[in-house]
């Protein structure tokens, strides 16, 4: 199931949007069934691109932190999606703790957190944030733009136990919406009594996008074969480097040999599908969401670029001189909004699409690193009474296929989350 | 979790409200821990009665059938609760088959029906209507007001399961809208590889209301000691009598003094809380859904009533010539909407609230047998924007004591399932 929302594509259907939306019952099914095998994570969201001949996830995030570009009309769906993930991992529940980002200086991260906040208020959970930073040794206001005010608590360890407020505040469950890319503290270490969500080897730490998409890989090679698809339609080829030091030649090389591996193989399947767009690839640092991604259309362009770019490469901060790369294919994206280029990204609680917005630029994310002018535009359900024949976006419901996608990395992700846990004999 | 929806009610927030709402995350916590215990029905709707004084449940329907009187913006989460419920029934299904009212003559039960499917459809599952009414020889086309048409299939016993279409269409669920007050169908037994929702057993051929409501009390007596409420201020008092048969004084002077009894109880519960209202009770019969509800505020009334009156509380049809009937304290209600009465219902799937709506008519449901003029008003969102501090309803949530009262009874329902299953070491 996935909710009746407007996108920004026009023209004709596809036929993948036309295959998916035929196959609905049949895909619907085929997800009920992995989920009876795999448990989704708390919360996903799933960035996608869309190039019309393509639709594929180029990053998903564990770790939502843009629930306030949410659709106000999504909110219910959010919450009873919630409640559903609660019910599941924590019946007895009365409290909730969220642990956010240590620093939530941005106007949006509270916003995202008031959101989140409030979706899980709304279960009937008694809701507080806590904080592992050093910095914060009281409970501490933070002011929203919108009046409203967020109170950061220090965490407190309690045996194996984390509390608030000298031990009043005991949650059963603590929700991390914190991506740990600066480490596990300690104090969350060896929590056994309560439930933290994602576990903690989802965060950066651990986490690798090469692992997410080696997953990815193996579920779209199920599910292609079982919708009858080129994989490759919902997937964008990656490869992965480790220990790169662009001091060395050898790593210069080795980088190079790859980026123009994956250039062949991208150009062959346009040249298959008889597209016209010139390939490029992207290089992502492997451990991280940094946006520090930089576009390359050919081996050369390396040659070009500042050895500095290695070190925005390195997204854990800890200053490895050595950096473990992703190399994704380039989506080029068709999607505009008022001439901008408007990327999709899809918000999942448990197993259930609850919402989605898009990322407009006048340039791609992919083009720039730290773009300014970036806004976000909700998609908003379409009611009964704007649905016309003549209106492809409300006589078919084109979100389905990004729900679909977006799915399938979440079970990635599962898949992911089974195969990095360190103690899988625990769960 | 409780949508926040626009209730008629005005003025303070009264005790009872107070304390629910305050009493959110335990209320939530218990209902969840019932819920490991306990299978909510596939759906159910309940019928409320807002005195300002108390608030109580005065039926409980487990084939509910006022789908398009929701409001449209609910559509989505009533799809997202049902595919929570497909889930735990039949995750690998890809067909539902839903039997509908044999006469599914009126247009608000035809639009009923097309919501009702179309919530399902948006799950992802194939959605076929079918009929084992011997009038449905081969598919036959409804056409709705609306333009819409539905098809209603005759079904077929295939051994030990149900289909459509020669065996083609063969369902995992089969999903009853029909509360079977004409019995059980010979082609709906000893279905053992196919699962049948609601059972059989909560038809009416079996259900009774003084079963739900003894369950009922049942649930509000442990509920009311977890909030340390007095239970009356969510359960209308019930008796009920069997085999009346009118041409017996026994049965007459039976009635008489049960009707007597009842109202004492609530003539004294009146005095305790300084009401100054008439008191009344409602005779109903104890089976089925009928409008027959007789209003009694003395047992001298009974005697000037014509004796044929027993004949309508004989909902099933059968021609008995002895009457089952619930003696049920009358709730009256405060709500009105446009000076009119406003009888909410509460919508749930599985163990969601999914929306609801109000029964408005100039005079009480409890007045009049088949009232005219009765329209429909869905309880709508409250929006962000809406929200003002003067306005209780937008400030507070009002609808939740309805979400939690209508979550009581459709525990009761629960309970009562289990308690009538003929055969429960199937489950």
């Amino acid at each position: 199931m996935v909710p009746h929302l407007r996108t920004a594509l026009t023209g004709a259907l596809s036929d993948l949007e036309h295959k998916m939306l035929e196959a609905t019952p049949m895909i619907e099914r085929w997800l009920r069934m992995e989920w009876q095998e795999h448990t989704p994570p708390f919360y996903s969201s799933v960035d996608l691109r869309q190039a019309g001949f393509k639709l594929a996830p180029v990053s998903t995030n564990l770790f939502p932190n843009g629930f306030e570009h949410l659709a106000e009309e999504m909110y219910p769906l959010a919450t009873q999606a919630a409640m559903a993930a609660v019910e599941k991992y924590c019946p007895d529940a009365r409290n909730l703790l969220i642990i956010p980002e240590a620093q939530t200086n941005s106007s949006h991260d509270l916003q995202s957190l008031a959101h989140l906040a409030n979706i899980l208020r709304l279960t009937g959970l008694n809701v507080r944030l806590g904080s592992f930073s050093d910095s914060v040794t009281q409970p501490t206001s933070l002011s929203l733009s919108d009046g409203q005010t967020l109170v950061l608590e220090p965490i407190e360890r309690n045996g194996r136990r984390i509390t608030l407020d000298n031990g009043r505040f005991d949650p059963c469950t603590i929700l991390l919406n914190n991506s740990l890319s600066s480490g596990i503290p300690k104090v969350l270490e060896n929590i056994k009594e309560q439930i933290v969500l994602p576990p903690l080897h989802a965060g950066w730490t651990v986490r690798r996008q090469s692992t997410h998409f080696d997953a990815y890989d193996a579920v779209v090679k199920r599910f292609a074969k079982f919708l009858d698809i080129d994989p490759w339609l919902i997937n964008a080829q990656h490869s992965q480097l480790s220990n790169l030091d662009f001091n060395l030649p050898a790593s210069t090389e080795e980088l190079s040999h790859t980026v123009e591996q994956l250039l062949k193989k991208i150009a062959k399947k346009y040249k298959e599908y008889g597209i016209k767009d010139k390939p490029f690839v992207m290089i992502k640092p492997d451990a991280g969401m940094s946006r520090a991604a930089i576009k390359i259309h050919s081996a050369n362009e390396l040659k070009t670029l500042e050895h500095s770019w290695l070190h925005t490469m390195n997204s854990n901060k800890n200053h490895h001189i050595v950096a473990d790369v992703l190399i994704q294919e380039g989506v080029p994206t068709i999607e505009r909004i008022n001439e901008e280029i408007a990327e999709p990204i899809v918000y999942m609680i448990d197993r259930y699409v609850v919402g989605g917005f898009y990322r407009i630029n006048a340039e791609s994310m992919d083009e720039t690193i730290n773009p300014h002018d970036t806004h976000f535009k909700s998609l908003p359900y379409i009611k009964q009474s704007e649905r016309t024949k003549e209106d492809l976006n409300s006589a078919y419901n084109r979100f389905y296929s990004y729900g679909v996608v977006a799915r399938l990395a979440m079970l990635a992700a599962s898949l992911e989350l089974e195969q990095t846990d360190p103690n899988p004999d625990f769960n």
